[in-house]
């Protein structure tokens, strides 16, 4: 049954069949969220963000109907930890995310790690189940992979895709290969079941995720339950992969084919909110977990636009990302919001749009950006962003601003052996090869005059002195008060790994669990 | 009187008042022609290519009602040779727009140059006015500031700008400050009569070019005669300028608001074409002479997005330049073409809009691009595109491959003076600062998946085998037929510069010349 397509259709109808619509009207106290986030996709990957060859119609009309958010951040310059804060609403160094291995490392969930999710977090489906919201993930989890750790123990309903990267293929003896789930059980594993040829580039994983989207819409909307979709498909991060009516189809390669293919899901999920009438009564926003894997290019990394450097650092290159926010008839199209946003205000966004309030026992760095969706209100402009690496506060932006008070690209010793997260680009005394502080005297760039970051403020200029005296109140303050969570990433073991996942034994994928040998994880960058 | 609006207009009244009518149709064979070449502006710097403060509203509409060219390229990266290469359609090795005092060394008409645009060379005007056409160029001429070599000698009607860069102030002893001219005669000079203020950055020069602009569509629409309006206004070349009510508007600072004032003036200008009614019988072209003046940045330079360094170098940045094409009724709105395309295809395809055929006695570089523009045909996609930097050829593109015969930045002597084309930018082996030759092996890139020219192709692989062999047919082809033209920019002379333009005696503006002295000029980069 199609739902009422839109208001002024409405509005014509409202005099006549009141009751049929009292039942069909958008539910406005429990709008369905979607929350899609891609996979090491970067800002400069998007037609509407400047990529040359343009590839992206979907994501380009999603923007000329929504808000477009140039100036929009993930958590962190790596996937897991962006992953958390955007459940969590709180920075890693809160929720645990990090690790107190090494100063300033990136860490994520590995095969081999021991952590995951904190049972003291509280995660946004979590919430929203409480408001009778049903919720699906589609896509990589990244939380953690151990069964306590999986997502049918954090609040969602639903669940197809798996909970690490789709790296290998293993033998099954030394490493076994990634299970793909649906809800908590293994339906079988990445490179066996659910084929990835590495040599062509071809997988249906996309396809895949993009049934389940629509199938988890379809049934929701027919039972007309709330719903959060939390979209995460993986297809860009390497070894990306695309289905074969997209492969050799870009300009840009292999990439450029996942691209394509993401593209058009994202249109077909919107083409079916449409469909379904319910577009109306649904926010959609569209992001990245980090900047694009600059080290996998140019066949398997994306592109950052004008920005410095890439994933694992904490220049704009690793941290900004694409972000687009759609509602038709509650957002107006075709907008440009330079609101700084991070993934953590997705959280307390969806809380607010649900009509929940947030929890009050802890600190959440989330903002509400309802007053900037719907009444493009300035007043949260000069919120500060903040840039961590590992237990690191490396970069604050506030304003145009943006501080470094550490810089580091990655080791010399990692860099000689071919490792560059920052490759044709090299600014001098900022994409350094050892860890630099700056914490007496920051490196600050203008932002909105150099977004590349080439060009530091000279410490003698009054603009330098101003900014710098701004920021340090912000980061004294936020440094005074930060309690950080218990690092969860630091204790790693070979007998965690996906072994034997749920559900392993009605398919005979069993295999063999060795020795229990924990030991700290190195994380070299 | 106002002309019809539309088409659709149009066929409503067609039947009744055909008399009235058939003098108000589109001339569809001699529609005006319209082409608005900035200054330094860079691929980057409009929000439909990728800026991330998306401040060019104007431009992105355009843009949508017209055709994006994201692969369109000038003819060399610097101004004079550039504009030359627009006016006749052909490569500046040509058209004599080059030096040989060095191999490889770009140059262009300061004060002190001897040469401008040679007699034998047919300027786009001059063949226009064959055909009825009047034509006006505002802002910026750069071919050449002594009498022979202005504007109103070479196929211009009218005429309000400069001859040279607005660089200065000067004392008028060793150097005059540069005249702007109305038609034949100077009306006063830079800093002089016509301000700009380097302190506040603030000047009224884009307005006084944009009312120019008007003026003339205005009087032309009014006498029912087809135009040319050369709009070649200089605001983003440094010094950057803007008037008071933009000064201080952009989030990027003094480069930006100039942006910012560019494009309202062509909102302006497309707007007055509407209400004028003739929008349906005009093609406008935007575009820019060369990629941005890293070298200037960030305060006075612009953004070259993606791609690798900028003016003054055969890198992408250099050459690679925004373009949209917009003629509503004519051109399907909101197309990207995909066509590598260049500024002396701007003169080809002006005359085939004309219905003039193109001069039959020399070699033109420029394509017709009607095909591409009305039937979106894809036949001229494997023309190539030439990257000369004065007498060298240095690179080539054919199909996505650009093969790199020659490489350099600029020299050690001037980098080490802080003169840097690639800032925050450096490609082993590619961003050389000695001029090196790969004339027998070139380094070939894919542009599509690496447009920042970051990670050449290995000369073991295939690909670069099969594309180094494509092109090398190409080039032979090139080179065997190719017969450089008289180069003009060999000879300085400090009795040539702005001394006693035409019309200072009106204005006691003459001032006193030196003792002619030439010499052979000196071309650093």
């Amino acid at each position: 049954m199609r739902r009422v397509a839109s208001v002024p259709f409405l509005s014509v109808l409202s005099a006549t069949i009141c009751c049929f619509l009292s039942e069909n009207t958008p539910n406005t106290s429990s709008p369905n969220i979607i929350i899609m986030l891609m996979d090491d996709m970067g800002w400069g990957d998007l037609g509407v963000f400047g990529q040359p060859s343009k590839e992206t119609p979907n994501l380009d009309a999603m923007a000329a109907q929504g808000i477009l958010f140039p100036d929009f951040y993930t958590a962190n310059p790596l996937c897991s930890p962006s992953r958390a804060a955007l459940l969590t609403g709180r920075l890693p160094i809160r929720n645990g995310f990090y690790t107190t291995n090494g100063h300033a490392r990136n860490a994520y969930t590995p095969q081999e790690i021991v952590g995951g999710i904190s049972k003291d977090e509280i995660l946004l489906p979590q919430l929203l189940k409480e408001k009778g919201y049903v919720n699906k993930i589609v896509g990589k989890w990244h939380l953690g992979h151990r069964p306590q750790y999986l997502p049918l123990e954090n609040g969602f309903d639903e669940w197809f895709g798996a909970p690490n990267c789709h790296f290998g293929p293993y033998n099954n003896t030394v490493r076994p290969n990634i299970p793909v789930y649906n809800n908590s059980e293994m339906l079988g594993r990445y490179f066996e079941e659910f084929k990835i040829d590495k040599k062509t580039g071809e997988s249906n994983l996309t396809q895949m995720y993009l049934e389940a989207g629509l199938d988890f819409i379809s049934r929701q909307a027919e039972a007309k339950r709330p719903f959060f979709l939390y979209w995460a498909a993986d297809a860009t991060h390497s070894p990306v992969y695309a289905s074969k009516p997209f492969l050799g189809k870009s300009q840009r390669g292999r990439y450029g084919d996942a691209v394509m293919e993401l593209d058009y899901s994202v249109g077909r999920i919107l083409t079916k909110l449409q469909r379904l009438g319910i577009d109306n009564n649904t926010f959609v926003f569209f992001t990245s977990d980090n900047g694009a894997a600059l080290m996998s290019g140019p066949n398997e990394g994306g592109s950052n636009g004008p920005f410095l450097c890439g994933k694992e650092t904490t220049f704009e290159g690793g941290m900004r990302e694409p972000a687009i926010a759609w509602w038709p008839g509650r957002i107006k199209g075709g907008t440009v919001s330079f609101q700084p946003a991070n993934v953590m205000d997705l959280f307390t966004t969806s809380l607010a749009l649900a009509g929940i309030g947030p929890p009050g026992d802890r600190v959440l760095d989330g903002l509400d950006l309802t007053p900037v969706l719907f009444n493009h209100s300035h007043t949260l402009q000069s919120r500060p962003i903040f840039f961590y690496r590992g237990n690191e506060l490396m970069a604050v932006r506030l304003g145009q601003y943006k501080a470094h008070y550490w810089t580091w690209s990655n080791s010399w010793e990692e860099f000689k052996q071919g490792v560059n997260f920052c490759p044709g680009q090299e600014v001098a005394g900022v994409t350094t090869h050892e860890q630099k502080e700056h914490t007496q005297q920051p490196i600050i760039f203008h932002l909105g005059r150099d977004p590349g970051e080439k060009y530091p403020l000279s410490v003698l200029s009054k603009e330098y002195q101003d900014a710098s005296n701004w920021i340090s109140i912000v980061v004294q303050k936020h440094k005074e008060t930060l309690v950080p969570g218990m690092p969860q990433l630091n204790m790693c073991d070979m007998a965690v790994m996906n072994w034997a996942p749920a559900g392993c034994e009605k398919l005979g994928k069993c295999l063999k669990v060795p020795k229990s040998e924990p030991w700290k994880c190195d994380w070299p960058h």
